[in-house]
This record gives C-alpha cells, structure tokens and sequence, in this order.
C-alpha cells in the first residue's frame, strides 16, 4: 500500500506532544470550539491555538467558523490513513517476534 | 488504561521521519546491523547513526553490539503501548463518526 509521506510526517509530528494528543482525545468524542478544547487545559489561549494549528496543519482536525466560534472535527480520512500504516507494520512486528518467540524456544528444548 | 506521556512524545517523535520508519520497516522483518540498515539507504554512516540513535532513545528498537557489529532489534512492549493508544482513540473515533453519520443521515431524512 502506498503512503503519503510527508502526511504521515505531519501525523507523527502532531502527535509527539501530549496537550496535541489530548486535543485529539476530545476531538474523539465529537467536534468542540476553541473555548471547549482550552477548558481543561491549564495553558493560555494563545498556545491552544497554536497546537490546534499544529493538528490542523497535519490533517488530523478540520475546523470551520460560524460567526465568532470556530469549531473543530476529527478527519476520518487522516486517521484511516494513519491506521493504515499502523496496521501494515503490525503485520510485520507480529511475525518478526513470532519468529523470535520459535527461536527461543527452539533454543530452550536443545 | 494509563499511558507513559513522555514515551509516546518521543515515539511518535521517532515515527515522524520517513528514514526513521523506513527503518522500522526494515526491522519488522527482523534484526539487522547498522551496515544492513544504511545499505538501501542513499545517506551517509553518520545519519543512520543519528536515526537509530533517536529510534534507541524514543524505545522503539533496542541494539547489542557483538565484536564490531551492532545489531538492532524491534522492542516489542514499546510497539504494543503505542498500538494500545491507538486502538483505544480508534473506538472513540469510530463512536464519534458514527454519531455524524446519523446525524448527516436525519438531516437528509428531514
């Protein structure tokens, strides 16, 4: 399967931060204003803006204003696709260590 | 379930780099030294180095070095905290577009 690379460097990237991560959290339980998503936040607003720019910038969130609140969406297709790479290596590390896991047993039956 | 923040900052710190998940990849497939890591590769000694360094920091892959050969392996219980986060904010996103899916569907029932 093919990737986007410079998606899923975007992807990873936003979610190496915690605050981002748990933006995302929220955003998993349906769409939220800016105020919503600073709410629990111990930072300033500014800085809330900053990562949700983060997060939009990566493709993760969407985000559309209606008068003065802009609101913000998880992207279903974003997160497919970073499942997807997820799921295709999970594949792989799962063989890798069944090998490993025969191996050693092997190793322990001589 | 409780989650190491710091830890999930520097994997998927370690994830957002192509090269880095390229060696990933490579891993997947078993373990490999450092020569065998850099030779499909089109960079310097000195970058993979870099690159398995901040894969060996984030927890992701762990090396032992035999004479002089370092071999890198895949950390298996690193690789099952980070699928842990993801499968749990897959069940809240799959809920939270299943709640815009019913939402979309009685608007356009209305």
């Amino acid at each position: 399967m093919m990737h986007d690379s410079a998606a899923l460097d975007r992807m990873f990237q936003a979610l190496s931060d915690r605050s981002r991560r748990g933006m995302v959290d929220r955003l998993g339980h349906g769409p939220a204003s800016v105020s919503e998503l600073a709410e629990p936040l111990t930072m300033a607003l500014p800085t809330v803006m900053k990562h949700l720019a983060v997060l939009e910038k990566s493709g993760l969130v969407h985000s559309e204003k209606s008068g003065r609140v802009r609101t913000y969406h998880l992207r279903k297709d974003a997160l497919e696709q970073l499942d997807h790479w997820l799921a295709a290596h999970k594949t792989g590390w799962n063989k890798a260590f069944d090998h490993l896991e025969r191996f050693l047993a092997d190793e322990q039956s001589e």
